[in-house]
């Protein structure tokens, strides 16, 4: 089913994914899930934040239980993170339907919007807005690389952005929630695992660090006169890297914004993103405090996500049901809907499906089609053990 | 005068300005030389280059006498880098023409295009494809951050791309060719003079340094499995700075492209451009190759500009006759249209016009309109002596 996308948002030169939300690589997207949707008779919906949700059942009868994941992409990213716990859905829901399976309750396909923050800078932006986590007019006014705004965007996109917010209804529909991802690490690859179940999710954070400086020529400008900022990005990128040894923790200086971003000008300003995580909070924080005071920039928080320990007794169910075998339980370092979810109060969970390099967010993501299958063959089983 | 244009291609967030060669502002300020020509009565010329020269009088007759510089803009860029020239050679004709002197030599304007080389990373574009120091077909194949060829962009705006390279009418009409420009440190400042004239233009080059690494996910990829580009890259920035200081040049890292760019992404590439520049060759050449050697980096060689000593003959006599006494002679860092014209063996010198906070290629650029008004009068002084 991934081998139907696989075109879409392809960049031929480097086979990276550029897909970010709203563009027309996802609204292209947004429509192969809608034939998906339709070719299932399954009834579509789009909520007030673009999120979509294919039921079969009526969830307004009684709160049901759902799967999927995301379609946008990391920019440069690979064919698996998002689009393959969302075609799994569909797989697993076929596969049911073989098995003559009659669900006791109503079932969704949820496809989560701009789960990544490629364009707006903020990850998991459908479900934060859905479960009001984000502000809805901070939202709107966020700004992509051209200066729209997200408001414009979905503008454009005919949606309406004063819609924008928690969703009330559309959360009361959502009895539980399981999320299938490729995992993100080589945790399942050193356990011998094809399929594992999360534990939690690490605390993290997005931080912008702006350095500021004076921006000048830089055939004519004296090294003694010049205010470069090029430098203290230079001696934080490497003090992140000693502070996150020392505090056990993970640390990226993974995006950069120079300006004016000539090669005959000193920059005046360069803002680099920090992304920190670790399994637990403080010594994130601690990092956070160390680099932002060594820097000398202006720093702000762009995003910050506690700990997400997802329920227990949800967990070792599907660690029990999901395979012949009760399959391991891991924690991760990535953020993803089911931990917003989570984080609000909704029962949720996820599975992971074994990733034999562990790279990620990459065009060399990858997972062997065998255990594909066993996360599709996981998941219809935890559904048809929630749907009982 | 300057002022007419002053709005064309300004950023109203940061008052700086974008002009790239060929772009939406670039052809408007085309349009605009293109009046001031008119409205003087002199003809109109484009050569296959793109460059602009306005004729007092026929260069057919014999070799002229031509000033001028160019009208593109770092981005960012303040507003006298290269207009202050152009619009100095136009005020300095009706000067000429007010005090009825009537030139024994046919009197040029010239506008070089692409002189900053912002858009497709060659500076100088325009003069170097004239004299044929820059191969047209490489040219011509050079990308912008769109991927858009010059040869794309120079069809898009109805030129012919296959007619670019040397060009010997042309520059069989350039009997001697004097640029004023802005200065851009504090030389003329330190001196106390408001107008100089330029000794030599430093040996300098750009170099791009591709630092390879394996892009992968932020949150998940433990700190001893990741090939993280950014580090070296961070490392040669400040080894870069240490170097220019122990070999007494310049070195500069003001441009980065990191790919994939994703806060929660370890960048796969970082792309990073040297500016190096000194009073001689060869503390330059040991600057670069330490770097090379100690980045790990695959480095390019983007540009080579040898030192340009300008004629003494013609030097001695502009800073004779410029002002009511004999003007300071100056070295620059910066590289010119006129550098590479004296390269190629024509006659060549330049003006400076003083800069109080030495700024340049940033919007804080300046000069004071009395200085400005001193360089027309010695510009005015010098086409008037070598037009006898």
């Amino acid at each position: 089913m991934l081998a139907e996308i696989s075109h879409i948002g392809r960049d031929p030169a480097t086979h990276g994914y550029v897909r970010d939300a709203w563009s027309p690589a996802d609204l292209e997207l947004r429509e192969w899930f809608r034939q998906e949707t339709a070719r299932r008779g399954l009834d579509l919906h789009e909520d007030r934040n673009g999120n979509l949700w294919a039921w079969w059942g009526d969830p307004e009868r009684e709160p049901g239980v759902v799967t999927g994941s995301h379609l946008d992409s990391v920019r440069q990213g690979g064919a698996f993170d998002g689009p393959l716990g969302v075609a799994s859905s569909f797989a697993a829901l076929d596969l049911l339907r073989e098995r003559a399976f009659t669900p006791a309750k109503p079932l969704g396909v949820a496809c989560f919007t701009d789960e990544e923050g490629a364009r707006f800078g903020v990850p998991c932006m459908g479900s934060r807005l859905l479960t009001g986590v984000l502000d809805p007019a901070r939202a709107a006014a966020l700004r992509d690389d051209e200066g729209d705004t997200l408001a414009d965007v979905l503008a454009r996109a005919g949606r309406d952005p004063l819609a924008l917010g928690r969703d009330e209804e559309t959360l009361r529909r959502v009895g539980v929630f399981v999320e299938l991802h490729v995992e993100q690490g080589k945790g399942l690859v050193d356990l011998g695992a094809p399929v594992g179940v999360a534990a939690a999710i690490w605390p993290h954070g997005r931080w912008r660090f702006d350095f500021h400086g004076q921006a000048n020529h830089a055939g004519t400008t004296r090294l003694a006169d010049r205010d470069d900022p090029m430098l203290p990005y230079a001696r934080t990128v490497l003090a992140a890297r000693q502070a996150a040894e020392r505090h056990g923790v993970l640390a990226t200086f993974g995006k950069v914004r120079v300006s004016p971003n000539n090669a005959n000008a000193v920059p005046g300003l360069v803002s680099a993103w920090l992304d920190a995580r670790g399994a637990a909070e403080e010594p994130v924080r601690a990092l956070v405090a160390e680099l932002s005071e060594l820097s000398g920039a202006e720093v702000s928080a762009e995003s910050w996500t506690p700990v997400v320990t997802f329920e227990e007794g949800l967990r070792d169910r599907l660690a029990a049901v999901a395979g012949e075998r009760p399959v391991p339980v891991l924690a991760t370092g990535a953020g993803h809907d089911a931990g917003i979810l989570a984080g609000a109060g909704v029962p949720a969970a996820m599975l992971f499906v074994r990733n034999p390099s562990g790279v990620s967010h990459s065009p060399a993501e990858h997972a062997e089609a065998a255990d594909c299958e066993a996360g599709v063959h996981a998941l219809a089983n935890v559904l048809e053990d929630l749907c009982r």
